[in-house]
């Protein structure tokens, strides 16, 4: 495990509204002057802990070893969800345990190191009280910033664990002639992206994606096709995504996160 | 009053569209290179200046003693309304005279020290002719920078005042049996945040919020109901929120910003 | 030309939607640890390239010289579009050849420097291979973090050349009585921002903005009318812009991104 490197990113649900985001990074400069933040993302669909999960999957990657990845989209914040801290592939990832970690974890080189915060700990540390509905700031930021500043190991802070709970969306497979997955994300041109790897494509001479009653076609680039159509392709995390050119997709289809997509053998 | 750390915070309504925020930010680099500037929000309703200072005044406290605060919310630029910087808990902000500071200050540990700019200080700057529209960028900016490297205190900007312009919402108190307060903020989730601060709540038995011709009962945390059911609670700021659980009680109940609330005794 | 700063700027139309932003900032800070990242705008308007290049011009001169200013609003990414890199006002600005920088470069105190990446300089990098529809990530981050960092100069990336895709909105100018250009750009409050140079004004006795069938005079401020009321007026960059007083001219007035201006005298 390397050093940690003083990055500390940022994956949430909680928008732009307000000062949500603003008040953890003062929380994690307050206690580690020298913290650099990064947004991933703060517009992971409300309560979809699937897509914070599947952002971070295929993120975390491109920031230096050492970093420290912070995901909250927490719909159970406040009940007796456990909040995580795992060690993967020279990364930390603190979440809570919701299926969030689930893609970011099962892609580890070697068997992932999981810990999970105890009340006890919690009590030594002399933070204050937390509330009932934004951990982000009272536990998620004082935790990011102890382990960044490496006063706290995550060993530390709770009982190693096996098992996380699993990923509400799963994980996309062949079954018979067809792969099924779900629109996990979309961006903000309305592309559809689905959670179904690009390797599953290589079962199929002439792969298409099925969605909203309608079949595509792959194609290499956004170029490719004219405006206004549509098409799949395998986008630049390499996934397989559905889009509609220099126009918007989800519009279009009229799909959102969650929607069912399959992937069968051109008719 | 502790020295300033680098940290200066902003709070504006200037949104993501366009290069307003990018644009104050190197006007701050370009004079002090080692700031680090943290974006609290650049969504506060527009021309809503209450937002700002309910935000701030809750916000502030997060980050480290010697922080400086730059709100931003102003329809009066250009008229003649005064600029402030104040000083209040070992922070500095600075916000124009409009009621933005005034729910910032009333929480102040002891008396705080409000200057207002003299326009006679500001000609003896050698900055760039403010433009009518953008203080941001040609006052607040470069004034930020220069009070954060400490090349300018805030006494030198101008006369010390002790009377600023109030909040045009006002702040919430028990009359008779009941607290009247408004809808100050919405969050990302549609829950909608009123400006009554939860000491209130101890005049009442069973207290219910009522707003849009529905009463309200308070809960512990989202958790604690069922997705779809309307809840009061004391959100994680200390003040009353109105929440649909996993879902939007802004659209559910079709209220904005400033709509009158209020806290009466249970039925 | 001035030593880099470490200052990269960013102006995309990527959104806030997914890691797109994110990333780009990883990979930077993987290559360049020191690097100061400052976003400009991500919400250009998506597709149009015309946006971008208004807001570069017009932005790039708030930040300290020496910065590096980068720009993806690419919707040619994976065809055969040139990338290029450009040496102006002590700057440099990274971006596609698709008229983006037409607007920066057109003000450029001396003849601009402009480099075209050639794929032959590309593949002596040992980059990642590029994915067909992020160059974000793939190309302008790490050509950012090596130009940023001195290990690689401009001149080094491919031939200079002296003819670039010319801006597909144009520059307006005087014709006959007339001045025609577009809105540009939509600020956060709905204000509708033109490609008009204030100085193109000069020609005119009482100069009147005419948009959507109507025409609107000139004032100094938002505060200089009621309410409700429409104006135009010279804005902080020295640009026409159509307002509506705390109101949304854009969905007043029903015009969006490209729609025609002109200025004419007063009738």
């Amino acid at each position: 495990m390397s050093k940690p490197t003083g990055i500390i990113t940022l994956t949430t649900d909680f928008g732009h509204e307000g000062p949500y985001v603003g008040v953890m990074k003062g929380v994690i400069l307050s206690r580690l002057p020298d913290a650099r933040i990064i947004d991933i993302s703060h517009t992971i669909q409300s309560h979809y802990p699937s897509e914070a999960g599947f952002w971070l999957a295929r993120s975390w990657r491109y920031f230096p070893v050492g970093s420290v990845h912070v995901a909250v989209v927490d719909p159970g914040v406040g009940t007796d969800r456990s909040i995580l801290v795992a060690k993967s592939n020279g990364h930390i990832f603190i979440a809570p345990d919701n299926g969030l970690l689930h893609p970011v974890l099962k892609d580890s080189n070697s068997t992932p190191l999981v810990y999970r915060l105890s009340e006890a700990w919690l009590k030594t540390m002399d933070w204050p009280k937390p509330s009932a509905t934004f951990h982000g700031r009272d536990i998620f930021a004082p935790l990011a910033a102890a382990i960044t500043g490496s006063q706290v190991e995550p060993a530390d802070i709770g009982p190693a664990i096996t098992n996380i709970v699993p990923s509400e969306t799963g994980t996309p497979f062949l079954e018979g002639n067809e792969v099924s997955g779900v629109i996990i994300a979309i961006d903000r041109f309305g592309n559809l992206i689905t959670n179904i790897d690009s390797d599953l494509l290589n079962a199929f001479r002439i792969p298409v994606v099925n969605a909203a009653g309608s079949s595509f076609r792959f194609h290499k680039t956004y170029g490719s096709c004219e405006p206004g159509e549509h098409m799949a392709l395998v986008n630049s995390f390499g996934v397989v995504e559905i889009s509609c050119v220099e126009s918007n997709a989800a519009k279009a289809l009229g799909l959102g996160h969650g929607e069912p997509v399959t992937i069968t053998e051109a008719a």
